[in-house]
């Protein structure tokens, strides 16, 4: 099972959400047509294969209105999920639940669609050696989320944010007159617990970047061939990050070429929300 | 143009967004390697063809790192890019822009694709009087921003939340203890300008359905035969509402059907950001 | 019972308005005179006639400072309330109870009093099928408490806000060149889950306002002889709304005209709280 | 002119209550029927006689939407305001002055209605030396704003929470054994800017409640008789404010009973809002 | 023991120090280290002598990761501490625990802190009968907090805020042209619950300063003779307060003036935090 | 100049505390004392010799109350004060500038105080290589501030929080059955972007936790001969960090044995507010 988050990480989002759907009347449909003390056993079953990630949202909206409801998780994040799988059952008063419904489906289908497509890209690396990393093109809001969702589909995270490692790109490279004095200056400003990364868009840069000892190198959009050439010359000096023109066709291929991280922004910015219902059982 | 919403209702977001990415340290990149007074000019540039929504986003991003920064828009909302394609200029701080950039992107990029799928609906179903709606199957904390992508694309808003529309479905229902009774009950709780729709999954609850004259009714997973046969028994009666099954090979022969709405829960769980990059210029 | 509101609507205000009276060194008096583990029992009760609206306001209240406080409601929201009526008890901390004390029955009274004042304006209407409605003159940050209220007291909602309905009023009409051409705009911009309203100040604009077939008319300020005109001349054409110059003194004559429904902003802006106190027992 | 609030205290509350308002969607007659361009001049008009007061939320309010509109004040808070009289007038766009209309109303016609009520009582006692004070009965989430209000209308403030000053009353008393000992505990517990208020039932508490020297003594509910009685055993040994029963009619005799200070409930919780309309010009 | 804060009006604050601790990603350490469903017991011990204040702060930290935690106080805020002293033990879900230690103890040993040093000075004053008070000297945003435990030291507090009592400086005296008339003005602005003090430099200025009965008169920086003649010329006429130059050293001698209250800004803007840890039992 | 944090992280610190002094009523002296229009010129003085941190927040205390207030800064963070030095000297509305004066100064000296006492530490290791770092011993909610401050006084900054780096501790070391296991699982888990350091207690856990590749070994409470053995053995190996028992008496002792960076939980725990006075001019 893949370490779960502290609910006080997750709450305060589906509060909001729920906050966001209830508007200003709340459930209009379930005042009229449910019975106050009605009561509802249901179901959050998949309609697809995938990968399950952010249980704790659908308990936690479910709870939020209903705090004595039941709620039994019959998988972990992290799992498998055939077309068919129930993921969790609830029990509680029906108003509370069908009002949850949409909030607590929502934020669970989007991040089992990242952990499923997460799952794949990891899949398609298998046996390589090369890890599947994310990116900062995530959804306003939900970055932690996402990122755990990755970890669910057996990725690793790249930067949280713009203060936990330096990550030297063109417009930096430039505003220092070159790689080498861009790296050297963020070494000097980096803390010993915070990494320095450096992206090269040509193998002419590489020599110059690994000057002053970046931890990542990241290549930005090569070809296999110059990928297969800066593992050749670099492989061991630094981390090296494959960036740029990856998807589910091409992604073996540059594994395979000796990177070592493979970094994906379609996995956060791209995925489709996992097709999940809740069934009244 | 789409009627543009407030800033007022976007600015919040976008400083979460920032304050997110920037997390405690803030973008040790820029601090490392710009100099603080450095000047930059960027171009907000579509790499792919798409439709705009969403450029005060970016907008709201950089003035709120630099707040003296030039933003100027050269395409409206709702305006088809092209690759190449110049959405908007900015000048300013360089730490701030550089900041910036990755919120605004992440943004801009989600609501452009957004209204990009919307408008590929909505090109499907051209001419044939049929509407592309969407749904709450939103991102949470952003739904107010993806419908009005919506509208950019040329789509209708179904509801916007669980107060400001009755929408009947099947565990309502079975509360009810069917759906003509669900109803009534629905008409005597809503005030004069709250609508009433009701979803039926067959033919046989059609004449059920529009007994106590709901406002639309939504015709759930019909076969285009069904459908044709709906819109000849009720077609003037309810607003139709096609729904289920829908993707851009269904759509038009859906909408052929007479149907008067169509709603598509891809355009917001399922869009894929269109891909935006900041060019300096 | 009339349908509450989740727990999850309240909280945040009734929180809100604890940390506003306890301030930044809490409950000064009871911290002096009150032994930390005494405990209270205590009773609210009604010094006026009246209706139960907001109950679960005082249990909040009571429940975010002594959680483990027993709460026991005597009467149900809409419920009439005589002098002496015992609306709610309550035990547990005695420096809890009485911290809570005014802010429970500052929501409380003001609710009751809109319920109140509500239910003497539906009484004044039974028979003629007119319903009373609110408006959006509301406190601000309770609306939707306020509006609950009106339903606790019999009325029925209008818009919650600015976005759940069109109402166009005369700086809209006039913006448009004439009301048939504003309702034609609204019309077309509306999505099929979205009523338009019209305000007309004369039997004159009427046949124009109902050219494109609005959801519902507002005659605004209209004599008792003009109302009858215009229910002669669009009832069942439109739902047809008075406006303007309600009180106690006219709503029944209103009511008598035919209309369908009558606006009271004096339900919310200027209802007197009901005098409810907290005895202990 | 009344000392002003900070903008700081204000803009939140008033940014609140627009996005109450605006809800999701925002304004969507505006948007249907007002160019995106357009310009209106309108003028802040009272339609009764009153005090003016909050004229800062309805600047506030214009200014979220439209930070570029011009807004002019007629008249200061405190201003008595005549049937016609012109608050303050603003131009600017169009949408977001009708978009701020009612939000600006909705908290300028609440706090004119108090500063309006406040007035009336403040007249009633004129010469007699008595000074009307607010309470604790306020609007939650509004006090500092309502508390403005009734300085605007020229009373003077009690308490603004449980924690700025001791008051002891009935409970706090009993769980002293006693009104002397409430006292001494009080004064004991009271650092040197704490002030400590006592409420007494009757006469025969009164030279009790005296011996440990409260600031205030609080008469709760007395006869004009009592009043007078306790006016002459007390005055000059502690502060004498008066409570319960007051109200438009009885004011005045109870003020010439020699009392300092009278308490009004009903100038927060039991305010009429004062009819303010926009108009175009 | 101190009369304790509301739970309500320091979660909040324990929350957000958890989510600023916590960050985007949760704990890293323990999510590696650590098994999910791995216990833990521990206690939080001083390692030097002082005064227990603020353990609420570490029994919310650990409710707030692990609600179903044991939480045991051994002291309580008020008491002394020895080197060893165990504060409170608790156990529970181990990665909760070791997430929360850092939180909880940064506010636990402030707090501690500022009572340790705060009864050091009133130990110091012991039998004098001045009592020792804090200033508006705190940390933004952890005010109440560092208040109450200035309380839990024995001491008292001054003003919460710039609200709650009139403190008449050099500046505002220079801008009513005199000390006379700046109390003059404050007299009548105050209502009857707020007290009012001036601020002095000098023995000049003090019977100018008495002249329309402040309550309370601050001697800013006077040498003990200066004090000595202060209290000789205005003991009873008003609370004396001496301010400035006070340390442990030289407090004593300032309380023996006779002043009644000595005002000590190192309380709560440089008091060290106690060292405290948590130990695995 | 150290590199500015974005005002965006700033403000909202400034904000709330202005709200916390302000409380309900704002402040109370001015408004009595101190005419509407009245402007004020000041001068923010050091009355001690220390390093400049945080003029932001002096800058946008004033500007929250009086936005067209000027604010000149006279010195940058990280320069050098001596007593009667002129930090930044502001001009604007009287009011404004004295009610955001204590909020503004005491955000300034705990910076301020925070960068004097770093510099004391940095210029104590002078010559010896060794860096100074932070702890996560701050105060809650102003640890991105205080971590600021740290780089004004030219240190360095440690962690930010638990989620951007490892650190595993002896809890952790005890759950996994040994350092080596430790770090092994650290290693695993961590991204490649991800630092790992591993604390050990002894020169015999050295050998092991080096093993699986620490980034950084932190040898706590270690002796001087320890520290030196340390060295010898692993320099190079893994950045050395010596913790615990470090003063300004210790500290250049500490460095003189080669480790590489001393971390110094007082830097923020118990730094004293540097003093700071505002002057009118």
């Amino acid at each position: 099972m893949t370490a779960p988050l502290p609910d006080l990480l997750i709450t305060p989002i589906v509060q909001a959400a729920l906050a966001e759907d209830l508007g200003r009347a709340g459930d209009v449909t379930a005042m009229a047509c449910i019975d106050a003390e009605a009561r509802l056993s249901v179901a959050f079953v998949s309609r697809k294969p995938g990968v399950a990630a952010g249980l704790a949202c659908a308990r936690l909206a479910i709870h939020a209105l209903d705090p004595d409801a039941t709620f039994e998780m019959r998988v972990a994040d992290g799992d498998p999920l055939a077309p068919g799988s129930v993921l969790a059952t609830a029990q509680g008063n029906a108003r509370a639940i069908l009002s949850a419904e949409r909030t607590g489906l929502n934020l669970l289908g989007r991040l089992c669609g990242v952990a499923t497509l997460t799952r794949a890209y990891v899949d398609a690396v298998d046996g390589t050696g090369a890890r599947i990393v994310d990116t900062r093109k995530t959804t306003p809001g939900l970055r932690h989320l996402e990122k755990y969702a990755v970890r669910c589909g057996g990725g690793v995270n790249h930067r949280f944010g713009l203060d936990d490692a330096i990550l030297i790109k063109d417009n930096h490279i430039a505003a220092c007159g070159g790689v080498a004095e861009a790296v050297r200056r963020a070494r000097a400003f980096a803390g010993h617990l915070m990494k320095v990364e450096v992206e090269v868009d040509g193998l002419d840069q590489l020599e110059d970047a690994l000057r002053y000892g970046p931890d990542v190198v990241m290549l930005d959009n090569f070809s296999l061939d110059e990928l297969r050439a800066a593992v050749a010359a670099a492989k061991g000096r630094a981390v090296l990050e494959a960036s740029g023109g990856v998807n589910l066709q091409t992604v073996r291929a540059i594994a395979e070429t000796g990177v070592d991280v493979i970094s994906v922004g379609a996995l956060t910015h791209s995925a489709m929300a996992l097709d999940i219902g809740l069934d009244a059982i």
